[in-house]
């Protein structure tokens, strides 16, 4: 398998953790966002939508980070990145999404460079932005682990919502954002970065890592 | 089953389609988001996360659109709304993703009253931005369909993608959005128009209609 990748895109930290958890082994393909390499003709041909992340496997090619979760949830079902319940399912599937419509689309780079572009926004009122999706969209999260309080997001191993909440911390770090509001988060993120999986293939520690 | 709604919620309308492929009735609980009535503490009872949809089924209660899918899509399995092969399943998938991560998110109530208040962006640039993400968000959709022609989204029946794919048109007629540059996108709406799951649903005939 090939994951197109970018070191700093937390939807494609989302799947670089997935792949460790279930142990399988990739060809890292780094894709440079900033410099727009995702545009190019050539990165077209691999990918129609020409998003990133993207996992290639054989002739199958997957974009959007959520659908190669699943997928690989689908070819390599241990250990599962879903609760067997269709309930417990929902409710994972929930958290992450959470993240993944509520807060991460509102802060990735293309969203603030329209801000400071066309909408003439400043650095000041862009982190305010950021900030505030942020902060607002982890008290949606928080509240339901405080409802339902687990190791994990969702019981005493990591699922797809742990996929999606640490990528997420580390943006908001990154970001300066308020974290001491949501402590069941935040005891999560904890426990999630004792993993190796979590670990290992954090931002920092990738091949394109700047 | 209870299903929290709001007319003209596009999320909303995303599960009104699903439960009427399904051929499930449901009642109708409408939660009015122009009049902020999710964010009570009323509601927050039932729904610890405050956003609409949300499904109520015994006990059960599931938030976010596409969990939502997913879920009836695992207790009630026919019609399915994914294709059987993990592939298709993954097709159809980022398709939705395409949508609900990449547009619906920046164009939401919340955002927009975001832009106009604290950002204090006026009417005309707001607008800008909502034609803006829609308008290149759905040429993402536009060159996936391209790729792979169907009657529908993915294949000869409706998908997860359609049940996106409609509201989002919706969406952006509403703000007077170009669409002439997606004509395998609108081939697939006008297909999936001509059907009564789509027709019948759609937010002007809901019972909260306005």
């Amino acid at each position: 398998m090939q994951l197109y990748n970018y070191f700093r895109s937390s939807a494609s930290y989302r799947v670089r953790i997935a792949l460790a958890l279930k142990g399988l082994s990739y060809d890292y393909v780094p894709v440079h966002l900033a410099r727009n390499e995702q545009l190019t003709e050539r990165y077209g041909s691999v990918s129609p939508a020409r998003l990133v992340p993207l996992l290639q496997d054989g002739e199958a090619s997957v974009h959007q980070s959520l659908a190669i979760l699943e997928y690989l949830d689908e070819i390599h079902p241990e250990p599962p990145l879903l609760p067997a319940d269709p309930l417990g399912r929902a409710r994972v599937r929930a958290l992450a999404l959470d993240i993944a419509c509520e807060i991460h689309p509102l802060n990735n780079l293309r969203v603030l460079r329209y801000l400071v572009g066309p909408m003439g926004v400043d650095d000041e009122a862009k982190n305010r932005w950021y900030r505030h999706w942020v902060e607002t969209g982890l008290e949606v999260v928080e509240r339901q682990l405080a409802a339902q309080p687990s190791t994990f997001c969702h019981g005493e191993r990591p699922t797809m919502a742990d996929c999606l909440l640490v990528p997420q911390i580390f943006n908001a770090q990154r970001f300066q954002c308020r974290l001491d509001h949501v402590p069941q988060v935040m005891r999560v993120f904890d426990a999630c970065m004792a993993l190796p999986a979590f670990d290992s293939t954090r931002p920092e520690k990738c091949p394109d890592a700047e």
